[in-house]
């Protein structure tokens, strides 16, 4: 063939197989995200319409890969474990990570005039992805803590930050030295004090961000042995357009679940251990006291 | 604070740094296009409008990250190489990956209803990316003449193939059998004597691919020492929309580029190596041959 | 400084810390010691001679790396398993390989005329090394079961094969014809019936290996539960030079162990992990029934 | 066969091959030589015999490894560059780390008692090692400027600190503060006015290192070309037992060289790139300026 006096290159490639028997943990996180927020009028602290999408877009990733068990994610960020055994791409580090991120970030762009539909996209936005390896169930249990007591620290201080700017008058300058060095108990109680606000009551969306889990599709309300007492379904703040699972929103096509790699996703993973379809499940759910995993003891187990 | 318990889980992330001093080529591939071309009505054996999208999003690409030199388009992949000096994520493997096959995948969205304006997606396309090192300016000139010695072989086929099948009534089995074992000579007389198709005669476009660099923003018609002989412009075939650099189609939002990366670009690359701006041009040419790098000599120099 | 204008090589060495959390495990192989034997006259199918050099290096390396927890030896072959703990080098690939192989060999040289008085060494032996991570105590005793299965098959074929050579009167082709596609039984009927071997009347060593671990320097003999019905003492082939730990041979320097790297060691490991002073101890015992690792439930726990 | 079940481990190793086109510099390093050091009564600030001893190392490495073009030691270490063509291992990391560091260990001690006939090695000494890649010849020349640079830096300071102590009769700690923060010109008129010392006439040996490269069989005095104005010859410093190439010493058994990796080795290499045999020499030449590269235009070529 005549390009075959250069197919050489091609050897410059290098294998990139990710150990085995190790939990994989994606992240994206959205590049230059406080530009991008500005630029499109998201509301602060907080828009409900902004994590709605990201809520869509991670629930297409994970109806596309099904060896993701569990997603959770606040602000412009979304990560996503891989059950351990997944042998998705043959564990290429590279396939894994760029097709996922590009998916996400696809569907962030396809879901976005569901969820704006008055505020057209004014320049491409994009994300920055990454695979950390993590060889047992404490540990993915502990990321995933990790990521939730960060929702918890920022939101409690976004929402300090922007009620001192939207009712308390102060500049963006003054509002951050307020708050410099403060206990979260000092910005419970300055919420409170200065502007009636009881923290704990706000959107548990906000506080917790949120979990998205596959559930059986008879969609049992509840999980045997499910602690319900800190499950806060996403009724309360329902998404437009991803609020029951798959059900197309109605200014899309007909055609709006992601086919495209489905075949092989499904060809790849042991169909033995995924019997019953299931659908993803929206939760803003504690994910840092341990009543989570004991209600799911199967969760990481696969 | 109260997650650094959890903390500890961010010493599982190891770093990645490509190593310095060598050429990074990255190359996205569209995930199932086969299907995403079928289902959203793609000319065969080549669709104009789908091409010019991808050099589109290629050009975005090069608009946000300035130390890509050179780009190469075919089909549905789209390969950059960045100056071997860069140091961009401080070389960081996934953050480089990830970050440019999203931008890319998220511009091809963004731009899609510039080129399909007829034709709702259906369903979020996606791309995988990879990072291949190419240690010399001999192994990235031969990456690209292989990338183009493919885009070559796969034209002729299919361009032979789509006539057996467009025009000369054969079902996609027979025209796979008869093109089976041919030589590129017999391809051409078939073309040739059966449909009248002198293959040289379409547009090069279709068989050179589409190769973007920079070009001064005065915009000499060409470089100095350039060989135009074998430089076919843009002109002959114009793409609606990013036909003269970064015009902005009509029907999109006055801020269309692509900002959020910029200056984050902008402060890590050295200054003095680029002063005037540039832009990003596309090119229908031969990069197999010596002339496209003779006449470029510092296009891989710096 | 005169060299500061090429210290920007060293921006070349890129970090290469292991995934913490796993275990490590790291064997080290004789570079063509089928040649090595030869040329110094070791005894088929075994030599007692060189497996108990082969056990003093390994148990110098253990004395040196204290967090490594177990060895397995067979032939020209050692393995060793660090706790998933350890911090050894910030847990730096090229570091340990290197440091440990290195160490092997050096004292595989330096033991030699303690094992081999008679024999002169002709030439520098080496080894090569690699390290494997496992994420589970699973796997880590599967693979060691793996190993020591390796030990059994090979034993065997090796025992039959020198019996047809050396008594059987059989060339070395002919031996290898004879036992080709036989069954462990045919093995064991052909060396009971044709040789009166008893197969498992054999030194355990050169059926089981040798497994070295650590034990409390008051050294009972029997550590609480453990199975000792399954555990074949070193005393049945007392190893010169090696044969109760830290002994020194009586031809040598008096200065007999491995300070060098001691103090570092020391300082790196968690002191609270490990209080007592512990001593290396040789078994020739199963470690592919479970009974072994029951015996010794925290040996893979640190 | 029994140990099927457990052989999964195995797929636990993870491919590791070098970027193809690069120069691999592999370092060896004495793991605590100062401690060695003392323990064997080197003598300060150079002992002639350990220096020999190391050269002696590295050149039974270079004899053994075809495809180095180069190796430069100083005190407790010593560089080799492979050619960037080599395929030695299929250019496998850990292969080529631990083989060539085990090999140079092994020869280390070896050839102990050649160049310490009096001396009974106390303890197995042992080195680290580690793998750089260089993408161009450039690099690989500053990389062994570098280490010359370092040689001249050390060597100047210890033969001033020694001075101090020895002949001046400070204590360290005496002798570190007078050096603390002299420039190079101070410390060689340090070293003229109170002691009588002219640094440069001091042995070439120990101000530039050693340089070991091969040279053909005839063994013509000088290479065409050849500035030996700056060349200055082994002869100078003979060492015992490797004075003249592979000659062996007198007290060591007749099959000296190091034989078992040779046929895999030769099998490897391109065999048209070396066709006449060569000899490994030793030299004590300056490799920081441009000349000794100017008169081996092919040495990195390969």
């Amino acid at each position: 063939m005549a390009g075959s006096r250069f197919a050489y290159v091609k050897n410059f490639e290098l294998p990139d197989r990710l150990l085995p028997g190790t939990f994989l943990v994606l992240r994206v996180d959205g590049h230059s995200f406080h530009r991008f927020s500005t630029e499109h009028g998201f509301s602060k602290p907080n828009d409900e319409r902004a994590l709605c999408l990201m809520d869509h877009a991670a629930r297409d990733v994970m109806d596309e890969f099904k060896d993701i068990v569990l997603g959770f994610g606040e602000s412009d960020e979304f990560s996503f474990v891989f059950r351990k055994s997944t042998s998705l791409y043959n564990r290429r580090h590279a396939k894994i990570l760029s097709t996922v991120t590009s998916l996400f970030t696809s569907s962030y762009l396809f879901r976005w005039s569901t969820h704006f539909p008055e505020t057209p996209l004014r320049y491409p936005p994009s994300f920055d992805g990454r695979i950390v390896l993590y060889p047992s169930e404490k540990e993915v249990q502990d990321y995933f803590a990790w990521r939730q007591a960060d929702t918890h620290a920022n939101n409690l201080y976004n929402t300090a930050f922007w009620a001192l700017v939207q009712r308390g008058n102060q500049t963006t300058t003054e509002a951050h030295a307020s708050l410099r060095g403060t206990m979260a108990s000092q910005k419970h109680e300055l919420l409170f004090s200065r502007f009636g606000i009881n923290y704990n009551d706000l959107p548990s969306r906000y506080r917790k961000g949120s979990v998205l889990l596959r559930e059986e599709d008879e969609a049992s309300a509840s999980l045997p042995g499910d602690d319900t007492s800190n499950v806060e379904q996403d009724q309360e703040h329902p998404c437009q357009g991803i609020h029951n699972a798959n059900v197309a929103a109605p200014d899309e096509a007909p055609r709006e679940t992601v086919p495209q790699i489905s075949k092989q996703g499904d060809a790849k993973r042991d169909r033995k251990t995924r019997v019953s379809p299931t659908i993803v499940k929206v939760l803003h759910c504690d994910i840092i006291r341990a009543d989570f995993w004991l209600a799911r003891p199967d969760l990481l187990s696969g």
